[in-house]
């Protein structure tokens, strides 16, 4: 029943050949990649307006140049990833880059610092996009937090699905966003042109305002960098680009890039030529749609795709979060199981875990993820500029052709990502301090992983040790709870394997039994010997593994094998098995985990 | 560290011959085995009040005239479970008495209807008694679910120490709460016959009032009975008393009859006297506490103390559901876990499966359990009126020597009980539907278990069948996943069973990997014959069980057996094992389940 849910929900199984089927093209990758930092428009210009507003409505102005240097940001930072992009075609972005070039431990503090944040990604994005919807059908607000769960499962399980198909469903909600968000801003400005908006709601460009400060205008800059997050999914995910990867990704790179700055400088300019202030209630976003269209079937439209591609950026974090797994599980930092493709060729484990984190992160925030934009952000930052910082040093050790303009990208996108986090820390540290606990905790945890795995490899290795001693024969232990068909099929085997060194050990909790079974015993199988290990605090395990251990001594001083064969029966469906004591399990787990002892299970199938 | 915590909490085990020492005295019998229905008196007279206010204060006189009725019915009660002890001193009230008497069916509706009354009782008396401390302490009324959780939780490990150490804790609140109510009614008395208390505050018994009719006289006799739940409990648990059990028995019972009488019409006259109209906010005890002494210590004392016997009221479904499940267990009908004694010779599993099941119902509810105290009343008298219809037949059919006033006695109890089980249908219908649904469902899962335990019991005994064929010889197959200790380990013992016949088998999932592999094995291995199958889904399972299908066709033709051998290595620390694949779980699972093969574990222990 499980495996036929499981078929209809993921689809039929992929053979591994089918693999290159499954890559991206431009259009669906562009889709399929960029939903996360295009959605940032919904919220990156309003998290600028707020810090000026603190100053006052005169202060707005300020949002035009400070969106100038989101945009140099923005430029810096797609030319840099260009650049990584034919660097390294492989993917794994941030991660790969300041391994290679700045060394393992800055390759870790980014790599920890992705796998956290796209967790966060998929928390954010998906809670603010249940938000949008709650706040156009109040009703709905209770159950905020089983909406978002519900997004989560089904976004999951279309990642199982595989890559393509994913895309295919989820091209169609970006390009409606962008195509709504570009009828929004051509509207905007043709109002603005044919004087249909009055010129006086804004302050004029460099008015004087009070209060402003270099430190303000940085944490408002700091803030609307928020609009940036999700630009490096596309370095990421190169390999599940078609032929040829690099230069297609660049494309869609540079096709994102435009978007994103043709969408944000139309929001901000909007915004501020309609004099607009944040408030609580509405977002800036929906108040320009507002005032442009009237709350008609255009405001609708604009306010439904914005909250359809905020759900679906969380799956920017389902195209990273499994690549970037197996990259740092290869590097034997995380689990090997995140290597492991799974029926449909996605991979399988970094898909579920994802999700399942995820939703603990709503549920632990009831669905209010807001405060942790900040921290998403710094975590976006750090590996920001840790993969330009080895970019610099990659042209400065390499020198290629033309290296010198290369480097002064790079330098340029290092330096203002670096600015960026630093004001993270210094304007909103009550937001972002957790990333100096969690952050040493994880890579303190990836090395512990990795001195595991080598230390295993080196125990298995068939060089280090000389050949085991030969055996030279076998005890055999059966374990005996009545006189059934069970214990005779057992021992029936135990005779094929070592007719002569069988020992059945009976376990009885009452004195009076004791005698009583010995004599049936001896009557039923008198060439097998019976031992049995009166039990007064009913524990079956203690005395069993005592007495193996004597067996063990013995039996281990003339090189004979001790195996214990345990008699166990099969009901015939599933549900029985809590109807029967399962004593089988606990002797198994403890005898092989807790001693060096063989065990055999001889199963009887019971037939009804 | 969890066998230590264990031990802490629940102490050092027992043997089995120290289970005498573990038995009640009568004093602590009474504690632990009457909270149930010393407690229901500081809801039930109220229930009574809620009833007739319905048609107005002046028909409270009726609570005298309905408060006797629930004495007669007390003392039939009491009378009839005083011979259910003499006639059924092993215990198991309801459930054996009805199974002896009326058949297998009625007896499994007592029984089933107990076994969900017991949670019911546990849900109920504690959120009951934590209402009654969140009431006194405002502030931690959100905290009411979480505060509920503990005290079962509390309650829970107590019970897993021991029945008798728990008895001495749970004596004092009991004993407490007693005296409190008799200084409560002592002194409120002693007002009245001083003329402290004005007497025109009550209508005079037998002033007509408009509006009253038969029916709601029932109605409120029969939610007055709700104080007679917990009644039974004594009966079910007489193998808990010290020696002679019955008669240990039939005093306490006699002891908590007169202590419930005098408490139950002490409340109802005061209450009557006092002029006491039921509120929302404030319990019955908790005005006629206040008028009797004021908002004072006493006050602070009697309300503590009911809180306090509501949550202990609790424990008597911990007495009495284990012993009830060790009762159905051996007849077959629940499983037979519920037999095993745990380390301190409590019947562990029946404790820890009341305790889940109640918490789940508490969290379900919010903690809001009140509306199910009709559920939980008629769900006693069903059992009630079985148990005693029970002795009826008895009576009838063996007509021992001074049969006939036992037989009044009886007939009198049944009569009333199953008048006042109608009474609850037919009145409070919509809060007591569920049992005729949860009933027959129980009844059928009693079936289903016990069918399965006879069928399992017949296929396992000797008779049944002609011996086994002898077992001629063994194949063994090896699943190996690459050249290493662990698989050499394996090999080893493999060839000390059977040196000739042994196939490797390697599962690649890469085409290219696959002769590299056979390649490397013929140099390691030459005279172990190795076989690759190639897998492109990437399962191991499939191509796996195929293949030893085919092997064990060919084997069973020639009597010989299969089995297969799992090389596994053990890591040295439990967390290790999530870094590793569980692949040899899921085939061993599998193998047993799914195929008869006989599958053998050889432990790898890694050292670091």
């Amino acid at each position: 029943m499980f495996s036929s849910l499981k078929r209809f929900l993921i689809g039929r199984p992929l053979k591994s050949t089918e693999l290159g089927e499954q890559k991206l093209n431009k259009t669906k990758a562009l889709a399929i990649l960029s939903s996360d930092a295009l959605s940032s428009v919904a919220y990156g210009p309003e998290q600028i307006l707020i810090v000026l507003m603190t100053v006052g409505a005169a202060a707005i102005w300020y949002s035009i140049p400070i969106a100038v240097g989101v945009l140099i940001l923005l430029l810096a930072l797609i030319l840099s990833y260009r650049q990584i992009i034919f660097s390294y075609p492989h993917g794994g972005g941030a991660y790969v880059v300041s391994k290679e070039n700045l060394g393992m431990l800055p390759g870790l503090i980014a790599g920890g610092s992705l796998l956290v944040d796209y967790i966060l990604t998929v928390a954010v994005s998906v809670s603010a996009g249940t938000d949008a919807i709650t706040s156009a059908f109040p009703s709905l607000h209770p159950y905020n937090v089983l909406i978002a769960i519900f997004f989560v499962l089904c976004i999951t399980t279309l990642n199982l699905r595989g890559v393509t198909e994913s895309a295919s469903i989820l091209a169609y909600p970006v390009y409606l966003f962008v195509l709504a968000l570009f009828i929004l801003i051509g509207v905007g400005i043709y109002h603005i042109l044919t004087g249909a908006v009055a010129s006086n709601l804004h302050a004029s460009i460099g008015t004087p305002v009070a209060g402003i400060s270099l430190f303000l205008l940085l944490k408002a800059f700091a803030s609307g960098s928020s609009a940036l997050t999700g630009v490096e999914a596309i370095s990421n995910a190169i390999p599940n680009f078609k032929h040829s990867a690099p230069h297609n990704a660049a494309k869609t790179l540079a096709a994102m890039g435009t978007l994103l700055a043709l969408l944000f400088s139309g929001i901000v300019f909007l915004a501020f030529y309609y004099g607009i202030v944040p408030a609580a209630e509405v977002t800036v976003v929906s108040q320009i749609a507002e005032q442009t269209f009237g709350r008609h079937f255009m405001y609708f439209f604009i306010q439904g795709t914005t909250a359809l591609i905020l759900i679906l950026a969380a799956n920017t974090g389902y195209s990273a979060f499994p690549l970037l797994a197996v990259n740092l599980a290869k590097d034997k930092f995380i689990p090997r199981m995140f290597t492991i493709r799974g029926d449909r060729l996605g991979y399988s484990n970094g898909i579920i875990i994802l999700g399942l984190l995820s939703i603990v992160l709503i549920i632990a925030f009831e669905g209010k993820t807001e405060h942790l934009i900040p921290l998403y952000a710094v975590g976006v930052f750090i590996p920001f500029t840790l993969s330009q910082t080895g970019m610099v040093v990659k042209w400065i050790r390499q020198k290629p052709a033309g290296w010198f303009p290369k480097l002064i990208i790079n330098t340029t996108g290092a330096l203002i990502s670096l600015i960026v986090s630093l004001m993270f820390f210094f304007t909103k540290f009550t937001q972002v301090w957790p990333i100096l606990i969690f952050l040493p905790l994880i890579i303190f945890l990836f090395h512990r992983i990795k001195q595991h795995y080598e230390a295993v490899g080196d125990q298995l290795r068939l060089a280090s040790c000389e050949p085991a001693v030969p055996i030279e024969g076998n005890v055999i232990i059966v374990p005996v709870a009545g006189l059934t068909h069970v214990v005779e099929n057992s021992l029936n085997y135990a005779k094929s394997l070592s007719p002569h060194q069988i020992i059945a050990v009976h376990i009885p909790f009452e004195r009076d039994e004791e005698a009583l079974f010995e004599e049936k015993w001896a009557k039923w199988q008198p060439d097998v010997r019976l031992v049995t290990l009166h039990s007064p605090y009913r524990s079956i395990i203690n005395p069993l593994t005592k007495f193996i251990d004597t067996v063990q001594r013995k039996a281990g001083e003339s090189n004979y094998q001790v195996t214990v064969i345990i008699p166990q029966f099969i009901p015939k469906k599933g549900w029985h098995n809590i109807l029967h004591n399962q004593s089988s399990l606990l002797i198994r787990a403890h005898l092989l985990y807790r001693r060096n002892v063989i065990v055999t299970t001889v199963p009887y199938h019971l037939t009804k």
